[in-house]
């Protein structure tokens, strides 16, 4: 016997779900056109190649791979990215810079014993591809938070946690972390929040190579939440402040476009993805109990990794799901009220051509406009029209038809006019 | 070493692909809204089975089929329908009929050896679901001829080719075909326009078993456009003159609606799909030259197949690639222009915190605004305002700060202003 259940892990759309993703998406188009980003698309299967040589074979375990009838090994798209740098792999020698593109993507995750957790999932995607400075990591990152706050979410609501990977790296250096122990040092700080202290701890006397009070100054480095400080403490030291002065003119530009309240130094923020190569951030409902919203960073290498030009790239992905949580929580997800413009209520099968004409004249002005598809009785066609959510429902029957008019009903107020049909709009 | 080009039959879409694409999808959007449709979707991955019970196993050889990690045989989706159909299953019983649903889903299709032919495309579904009257019928084609006026196409472009399933069976009838040859005879009608003349003869002969006659009668049938002229020719026949009636109510309605002259009696439109039971239609450019831009018509049986209420429905599919050829070639592909309404040419870093307030202020009133992310000569600015398209160049200097003012430049006439910034708008 088939099995006509959806796949566990997939979302269906019924309307009243299509809308809130479309309320989201038209957010996020608005915002990011608003920045002068074009938005772009690629397809939702690729070589799985592409994401082994940005990402390394573990990664194999977490796709959606298959091979095709061709005998290719291909995979549902798990991220964009590489499929963006592969796009301009072929055309970036070409275009001007920098080049600001955004996409909306659905992805695709394959994990086993994801009990109840989706295997798929819609991400915004906003990047900035041939500049280096910091103004391009400011401005995505401000393009992050308007899209948030473009859905109604304000600084009670999200946090960005911003860190730098050149910064992390001079001041693990400056606590006396040593060079071969920085991926160590990297790879308990990146899981150190959800570890118990003894534990972190033992990590940074084991794999780090720190003694105690090694320890004891990493741990408190990582509480340090303000770039001053990090001067004042360790500004002494060349790498240091090299690295900080890109963070601090970041800093700079979000305060000049109203944005500093939301942004917070957190060191902490690593982010997993090997690739990153400057100044990472994720953001977080501001009662840090949801999952990251979105995360991104500056990835300087990955361009020139898939074959394309050696050119600077920051861009960010957030999710539509943790989002969708967090709308719900603050009651931001809008009601939804289907409707349209005019129902017809048709009295008499005569009046059915005269309804038509009625009808497409109204729809070629732009208006909806929904009427019974069989001879119904006036009670069952004013019930159909509530359900169809009608704004005004429009009476012609042959009284009406005989005086040149429609009864046009205000189905808010009850309200009831009589018009000549040409003067509706 | 690792293969990173695009698979092949899948398209990438740069922003200026995207924007044909969306500029299409729009169109479709805001006309099956005026029709009072709610948009849906589903996921782009079902069981392989959902196909195989509408289609029969001889569909899998053109899918992308394969075993997901879980064991599960799983494909991508070759068309809507049969989800559009498991989705209502679960719900459609508690929903007021009809139930009018749009989406448009990528769809997916591995055949090989389709050197050059795409494996995906995008296509506009719109479907009434619960009402059995040839006026739902009409109003799906209606949304389908709208949707491509909506587009610039008009009635030297294109033309609905109708049929009826219920009518071509009573006709065949009266030509002479036994009722065991009808699959036959539908067979050699959906490829008769493909064949030489003398091959469906042979085909008529041997697999329908008419004589001669019988063969010239199917033949004249077939070329027979008027619904008046098979009244006069077989109404005497009761299964004629029952098969006609809802044909000649739909096609009453599109006439009320204006449409007339885009649609076409032809009997040999039979849609290969065996679930078809009623009306049934194709859309083609009007020169014939170009493949079928758009299927569909009535479909009574197929939720009740998939395990759902038995619910008559009916719908079309309408892909984007036929239609994107037709709108190039008939000169309808809207031209490529990218723009911002303001690019901001700041004069002097310590102009750039005073920049960035008015891009703020800007955006927060919906406007576009981009600027250099990196200090540049006014020169290069001035000519990465052309790059993004800028409507209006604001120039920013210490002059202008000074004043309080800034200097807005209109891109297409050249005219400057001398404005306070919080007057933009």
């Amino acid at each position: 016997m088939a099995d006509f259940k959806r796949l566990p892990g997939f979302r269906d759309f019924p309307p009243e779900d299509l809308a809130l993703r479309a309320h989201v998406f038209d957010a996020w188009r608005r915002v990011a056109i608003r920045y002068g980003f074009r938005e772009y698309d690629g397809p939702p299967v690729e070589p799985l190649d592409l994401y082994v040589e940005k990402s390394g074979e573990e990664i194999v375990g977490q796709l959606y791979n298959f091979e095709d009838k061709g005998g290719r090994t291909v995979s549902l798209r798990p991220e964009m990215t590489p499929s963006l740098a592969r796009i301009l792999g072929d055309r970036s020698r070409g275009m001007a810079k920098p080049i600001r593109w955004f996409t909306i993507p659905q992805l695709f995750r394959y994990e086993r014993q994801q009990r109840g957790r989706l295997r798929e999932h819609y991400q915004w995607n906003v990047d900035i591809v041939g500049e280096e400075s910091a103004a391009a990591d400011a401005e995505v990152l401000a393009v992050a938070i308007d899209g948030l706050r473009e859905l109604g979410l304000g600084v009670d609501d999200f946090r960005a946690r911003v860190s730098d990977r050149r910064l992390l790296t001079a001041l693990l250096g400056a606590v006396g972390v040593q060079d071969d122990r920085l991926p160590a040092a990297f790879a308990v700080i990146d899981k150190i929040e959800r570890m118990p202290e003894d534990k972190a701890r033992g990590r940074l006397l084991d794999e780090v190579d720190l003694d105690d009070a090694g320890a004891d100054r990493l741990r408190a480095l990582l509480e340090c939440s303000s770039l001053t400080e990090l001067r004042n403490q360790f500004g002494e030291r060349d790498a240091v402040r090299d690295a900080l002065a890109p963070l601090e003119e970041y800093a700079a530009i979000l305060d000049a476009m109203g944005m500093g309240d939301f942004v917070k130094l957190d060191l902490k923020i690593v982010r997993g993805l090997a690739y990153y190569t400057g100044i990472v951030f994720e953001l977080f409902d501001a009662q840090g109990e949801l999952r990251a919203i979105c995360g991104g960073g500056r990835y300087d290498r990955l361009l020139e990794l898939v074959g394309g030009e050696p050119l600077p790239a920051v861009g960010f992905g957030m999710g539509d799901v943790v989002l969708g949580e967090l709308l719900a929580e603050r009651d931001l997800v809008p009601p939804y009220r289907p409707h349209v413009d005019y129902f017809l209520v048709v009295i008499g099968q005569e009046q059915r051509s005269h309804a038509l004409g009625i009808a497409t004249r109204l729809r070629a002005q732009g208006r909806s406009v929904a009427y019974p598809l069989r001879d119904q009785s006036v009670r069952k066609q004013f019930k159909a029209a509530e359900n169809e959510g009608a704004r005004t429902v429009l009476v012609l029957g042959p009284d009406e038809a005989a005086e040149g008019i429609v009864v046009a009903r205000d189905m808010a107020t009850g309200q009831e006019r009589r018009i000549a049909p040409d003067a509706l709009e």
